[in-house]
């Protein structure tokens, strides 16, 4: 095995079962009972996903978060949490991670329902959320030639927030909120999941997860970066054009919903902007007002 | 907050479904769509959990392993699983993990359905087990005044086993291969299930065990020394002194099932002792032979 794309395709050849959508989607999906549970597990680990000085309460709600934000992904409701948490003998980091869960819990009605402590010298947290979906559920394979492609929110709020965190520079809270407080989309997900055969969280940078929806669904994604959807604090900071775009198109850490439909979008909770297009071919291409953009070497995170 | 117990408490308050079972057994049991589902997460920890000399294909069998020993301790049988695994760039040991765990799922009929894998300086790895329970669920909380107290297999293998290993010391493969590949007792477990009000299983040490489900019953509990089952590889090196018994009831790792009966058993599976009673007060209380026995200062191991 040489490297970790090995690794994560050697899971694959394992998971064969159904359920699993060969582990290339936001959750599994288990037909059991008569109902559909929807399954994910993400974790967080210390200076990879969240910096070592984040309120340990800001931790907590984005650990339920980011988790909830796959279920939304597949139009599911939450049922319950089974919690991973490891301890570092730091009871004040201990306490307000648990006064940041209840909240969470609280706010989006998920029970915690289990979990494991143990002692470890990494800061390291796993959540597994179980959802329940009523009908069908979207899937990044199900992307067609012709469907167009829509992102709720905007996007690039929240890398921008990290890097002015990380810089040490004074940032707008709604920038530095949108990478400790994600906002998952579960209401917006559970509409869009009624009409969209196609759906995923942009949780790594919008190309590299539009690349991974083209290629589950063996087609090609055409994209506008003059329609992207940038905040005003983000324009106000890092600008709009065309490196700023595609600093919001590989940022990562958005928790929007990337979709496809193939008729008129009914009326969303969210703001929901199109752009772009499913086409023939593979891979993700760009274009602007320019003409074509090449594509930047680097799409987003990979294997975080 | 003081410390780590002060961690589990708060974590207790905010668990306050009754599918939970306020955080104190084996696993979550949660009544949905007409069937009971039941759901457990362990980890496990390089140096804390398993040695750094471990081979990778016995702590992916470990893994699985502890994890179906608390769906056995339920009666449930298992529907699938969602693995967080750590990467370290060390591609030998992620090939040698996935071989292990190819088998693993294939011996127990385990499909693997999702997961995450992230990069993380320390190993540590997460199993979230879904599993099925038809009838009654047996509960640490169940156990009655009178009834006697049974364990399956032997104890202290396991333990042993560690450390001779530790040690560098030639070890018998039995007493190894029970500390690196435990088998859960899933068969055993549905059978007792149909009977037993109480059943867990003895990971952590069957005195430390034990105090759980005396606590968790508010019960006390006489074991007797002189009953524990020890296998013929342990008592050669171990012996089968009184010391040599507390070691047993304290060592941990055994993956048995510990559980009640206030009737003779029917024919079972696998070994099965019987080795205490449940009696009116609070706690474990020890006798032998020679008479009654102070409990050891450690009685196994806490939060690891």
């Amino acid at each position: 095995m040489s490297g970790e794309s090995d690794l994560i395709h050697a899971l694959r050849a394992l998971a064969n079962d159904p359920a699993a959508r060969g582990l290339a989607d936001d959750a599994a999906v288990l037909d059991w009972g008569g109902k559909r549970l929807v399954l994910t597990h993400d974790m967080l680990v210390e200076s990879v996903h969240f910096l070592p000085g984040d309120p340990p309460e800001t931790v907590a709600w984005k650990l339920l978060a980011v988790n909830l934000s796959d279920l939304a992904a597949k139009g599911a409701r939450p049922i319950g949490a089974l919690m991973g948490y490891s301890l570092r003998g730091d009871p004040d980091w201990d306490a307000g991670f648990v006064r940041g869960l209840k909240v969470a819990l609280n706010h989006f009605g998920v029970p915690l329902l289990g979990g494991d402590t143990v002692t470890s010298p990494t800061r390291m947290l796993g959540l597994t959320l179980l959802g329940e979906a009523s009908g069908s559920v979207p899937d990044r394979r199900g992307a067609n030639m012709g469907d167009a492609l829509f992102v709720t929110g905007t996007l690039g709020d929240a890398a921008l927030g990290l890097s002015l965190l990380q810089a040490g520079t004074d940032a707008p809270a709604a920038l530095t909120e949108a990478y400790r407080l994600p906002l998952p989309q579960l209401e917006a997900g559970a509409m869009i999941s009624v009409f969209s055969p196609a759906m995923m969280d942009v949780s790594d940078g919008l190309l590299i997860d539009a690349a991974r929806m083209a290629d589950a669904s063996q087609v090609g994604i055409r994209i506008d970066l003059d329609a992207l959807p940038l905040s005003a604090d983000f324009v106000a900071i890092a600008g709009s054009d065309r490196a700023a775009r595609l600093r919001a198109a590989t940022g990562g850490d958005d928790y929007q919903l990337l979709f496809v439909s193939g008729r008129p979008l009914p009326i969303l909770p969210c703001p929901v902007t199109r752009i772009g297009q499913i086409v023939r071919g593979s891979g993700v291409h760009l274009h602007d007002s320019g003409g074509d953009v090449t594509l930047p070497d680097r799409l987003g995170w990979e294997h975080q």
